[in-house]
């Protein structure tokens, strides 16, 4: 299987990492060969038919100046090497853009168009845009894979698809996002308030310099609309999710729901066509009440009733085992 | 898909019951149309190589005298039924008999023998002799599935080949038996004596009359051992697994517990070949911690670290939606 790389930020060198540490069990488990032929970040690409020394690639990465580094690495952007490179599945893991999708929005869909699978992590382009890729990926025959882009190691999508395959799933809540989890917990835990304890987030890397992502619920809100269009076929988009955020939660709130037997936390709910993300009180002994950094999400199904799946909602390598769930998803079905 | 029933109490109607909800379902989403041509209980066989019409049998059990009320039934036991009858997967769901595994155990190699996939919730048969059957299913070329055997709705087995296909999983914990869950949740909600709440349970028809399978472990250590073997691939038996119930659990250890924040669970674990199931101390956040009659397994694996999936435990309804994902992941592979 030839695989291409679009994006070599901490998503795509760790699945290089990945890849060089299951390179044996994939050949032994699943007879699947990946050999990436090419690699392209910012700086260009570094290509090789026979498969790039993915090791190198990585030791090359440290020195800062980007793939361009890589023996006879070229200034070709990502467009192109997605034209002009002969590869079965492209791997679409640059940064979210949630204004425009771009650039991950033109590489699937070139990609695409070149009758390439795809998988990716990248939210942007789902959240705006899911059934035009969906759509496109149907008429091109390939398959499009996006476990990744919710829930990093929590692997919901790929469990609703395949693992309930007998049941219909009405309605799906969640916490989709670690960061604003984090900070709730610690709020509840440390009756600190919501700019203290975002501060120590930061300070850890727990939250970004520029926290609004999370903390108003947008990144919540993109995966609320990939669950909502991958799992329950609901054609919604991003700008179609009320969303209300965390900034308003004061410790007083939180005290008194704690009295109460219960904890705020920040839900995504998708139910009867509706979207919407909102801080809401959980019961104390309830499955949604997860804490830290993790992630949750409770499908409600007509036979087996409600299922929850918690995970790790980040990591690189945990990001990067469910991209390789789709890769070989992909190679299951038949490249 | 021509599909026979063996046993046909409550996960076997159940079945019949999900058919009938689900038979526009399964043509428009997965292109399958499933006959059942037979059922068998203890009464004889009904069959029709048309397909047998499920309502009518449904109807025929309320009046108590069995399947061989159903027209043109004969006295046919299950093996002759199995042996005789042409169709592609035989789905046993007999009542489970942890002395020897049978009558599941011949059924089911009988079926594996006549090139027969085969779908059970049955646990005796695979906590007694796991490897035997998979032996037998790999060498005849046929599919042997048992996702309902464990964890009833929380379909544990099927994620973990299938949605962490790129995972290697190192060890497994989890409360895998309801009734004891109940109970060790009531004991510590309420400080009320094991004895007490078990006569509650017994009363609401939780706990069976003779509590012991579930209450010292044996289910437990059932479903553990199809968790060893099916997961893991650690070839170990019901005998193998370290077992302790709950009978000895007293108000005031749930109490101490409580105080320094853990609940009191009956936990099976499988970790570095070791199979133990006993009641331990949880940490109240902790996400085992589930209440009620829910069951709870957490995944420990190399990639996506710790993912947890909670779920009802039994329920003839939910029981079946394993066996009809297990149905339809053969139909999907190819019979």
């Amino acid at each position: 299987m030839r695989i291409q790389i679009i994006g070599f930020g901490n998503i795509g060198k760790g699945l290089a990492k990945v890849l060089i540490r299951k390179e044996k069990l994939l050949k032994k488990k699943h007879d699947l060969k990946i050999k990436v032929v090419s690699i392209t970040d910012v700086t260009g690409t570094a290509k090789d038919d026979n498969g790039i020394n993915l090791s190198k690639a990585l030791e090359i990465m440290e020195n800062g100046r980007g793939i361009l580094a890589y023996p006879k690495a070229t200034k070709m952007n990502g467009i192109e090497a997605i034209k002009t490179i002969h590869a079965d599945v492209v791997v679409e893991v640059t940064n979210t853009k949630i204004e425009d999708g771009e650039p991950g929005m033109s590489h699937m869909l070139q990609a695409i168009k070149q009758g390439k699978h795809v998988v990716t992590s990248n939210k942007g382009p789902l959240a705006l845009k899911f059934q035009e890729l969906n759509n496109s990926a149907k008429k091109n025959s390939v398959q499009f894979k996006f476990e990744a882009s919710v829930g990093g190691a929590m692997p919901i999508i790929n469990f609703a698809h395949e693992t309930l395959s007998g049941d219909k799933i009405n309605a799906i809540e969640g916490i989709l996002n670690g960061t604003t989890n984090y900070i709730l917990t610690r709020m509840s835990k440390e009756e600190k308030s919501f700019e203290m304890v975002l501060r120590e987030a930061q300070e850890m890397g727990i939250a970004e310099s520029d926290p609004s992502y999370d903390i108003d619920g947008i990144d919540t809100a993109c995966k609320l609309v990939i669950l909502a269009n991958g799992i329950l076929g609901i054609k919604k988009t991003y700008k179609d999710v009320k969303t209300q955020g965390i900034r308003k939660i004061t410790p007083e709130a939180v005290k008194l729901a704690k009295e109460d037997g219960y904890v705020i936390k920040l839900i995504g709910e998708v139910k009867n066509n509706n979207l919407e993300v909102s801080p809401r009180l959980v019961p104390k002994n309830h499955p949604l009440n997860v804490e830290g950094v993790l992630n949750v999400a409770l499908l409600k199904t007509d036979l087996a009733g409600d299922i929850t799946i918690v995970g790790k909602g980040a990591g690189s390598i945990e990001t990067n085992s469910a991209i390789l769930s789709d890769i070989i998803s992909i190679w299951r079905t038949g490249i």
